[in-house]
């Protein structure tokens, strides 16, 4: 029986057309055994600025977590609003939840943080629909779906060696969680960090938390994914990126481990939480 | 013999205007017992975003705390960089830095939270010097002053009673402090937020943060200080700041408390940490 994929919208609206390029992504990469997708409709109702109100976005990802028939659950898109919905969500989900793929990233980093930290052992930062539409060509997107159908080694960021624990997060996501019940035990992890649209200042202070939190000091190390800074000039900092992240590594006596490929572009790459299956 | 106020920079470069602000205002508020102002060097210095490097910006500040002839530290503006200096500066204070006032807020929250939850018991939030230049008129500075010299009733926030303790922060500051060594213990307290040039779903992002902390659900309540919310309109959005913090606070079981009398203008009052001298 051909897979059957959840789509949710836990953050804001997307798109209608992200229906026909995802089919037509599936059909063009698995001709023989093409995936179905169930789109949750509140993925294209809009509530201010959320695909509906928290409620109705809770309830729909309950329902596709809980659903047997369901193989994996794909984030839509991020925007913000999943981190409104964790404390509802969590108590509500059975059995079934476990047993299935998550996949997204962005905002969703807040869903794939609280699901990793509850035991869940198929959760990965990677991908999503929203993203065939979203940087000129569906190559991303495709990448999340291979990782979906069949855990193509190809999508893997390529330092995911199946041996230590990884896990990956948008800075400002990570940093929102911290000291919240929904943060995750990242000990001995190597923890790769990518940022959009952010001032560097702001990158900064989100870094002195990260790597100030007792516990997120002991990961194994930081990678640096990529940041596409668009408000303010790096020159306006007057440090780079890479600099800002291993001043901080040194100030918390942890390791950066260099550069991950893992970003809000084109060539985002799929990183298991944990290690994946485990 | 006239009081003596040190003022450090440990954030952003100050303009040197404000030397000249900051005496003529002394002169004329306090024309027989005029203060003296040693302002740090430093305070002018650029590297990039801050005051001058990390080590530099620290010593003048444990310098200025440790000098038992100085009778109150004045942080001399906002911007960016406090929190760097945090866990250099921390273990050089001796027993002199005890025994004065501190005031500023913004990014000097992240100094000011470290004091308090290192037990000194002088510690408030309230305008700083640059606010002479800032906001077209030196009546908020002027009211920093006023608490500096003489803890003038007049210059706090109305809701300040002598009975409850009191914390105010800007919503990015303290939620960059939460489940780091330097997130003061907040039971019981008042906690006022306001914030400046924030998204409102960045600000909601905050507050679904603050809220969640366990520590911080133990808080007496939340009261709603200024939001100057440039870059993106409320409406965008599509709920208030007030229907924000109302949400998060219902959320969190904790009481909504109404306005704060703070913010980044020339209203901004004084607010101690804890209850003022004890």
């Amino acid at each position: 029986m051909s897979k059957r994929i959840g789509i949710v919208g836990t953050s804001s609206p997307l798109d209608p057309r992200v229906v026909e390029a995802t089919e037509a992504m599936a059909s063009r990469l698995y001709p023989e055994a093409t995936p179905s997708f169930v789109f949750a409709p509140q993925c294209f109702e809009t509530a201010g600025h959320f695909a509906g109100p928290d409620g109705v976005r809770a309830q729909a990802f309950v329902d596709m977590a809980n659903d047997p028939e369901i193989d994996a659950v794909w984030f839509g898109r991020g925007g913000y609003g999943s981190g409104r919905l964790i404390e509802t969500v969590m108590p509500l989900l059975g059995p079934p939840a476990r047993e299935k793929d998550y996949l997204g990233y962005s905002d969703a980093g807040a869903m794939l943080a609280a699901l990793y930290g509850a035991g869940f052992t198929r959760v990965a930062h990677g991908p999503m629909p929203h993203d065939a539409l979203g940087y000129g060509a569906p190559e991303s997107a495709e990448r999340g779906l291979r990782w979906l159908m069949e855990h193509d080694p190809a999508a893997l960021e390529p330092s995911v060696d199946g041996v230590t624990p990884t896990a990956a997060f948008n800075i400002m996501m990570l940093s929102s969680l911290i000291g919240t019940p929904w943060q995750p035990d990242l000990a001995g992890h190597v923890v790769m960090l990518e940022e959009v649209s952010e001032y560097l200042y702001r990158i900064d202070r989100a870094l002195f938390h990260i790597t100030s939190n007792p516990a997120l000091r002991r990961v194994k190390g930081f990678r640096l994914g990529r940041w596409s800074i668009t408000p303010n000039p790096t020159a306006d900092f007057a440090q780079s990126p890479e600099s800002v992240l291993r001043h901080w590594c040194e100030r918390a006596g942890v390791d950066y481990l260099g550069e991950a490929d893992i970003g809000h572009d084109l060539g985002n790459r799929v990183v298991p939480f944990g290690l994946y299956g485990r």
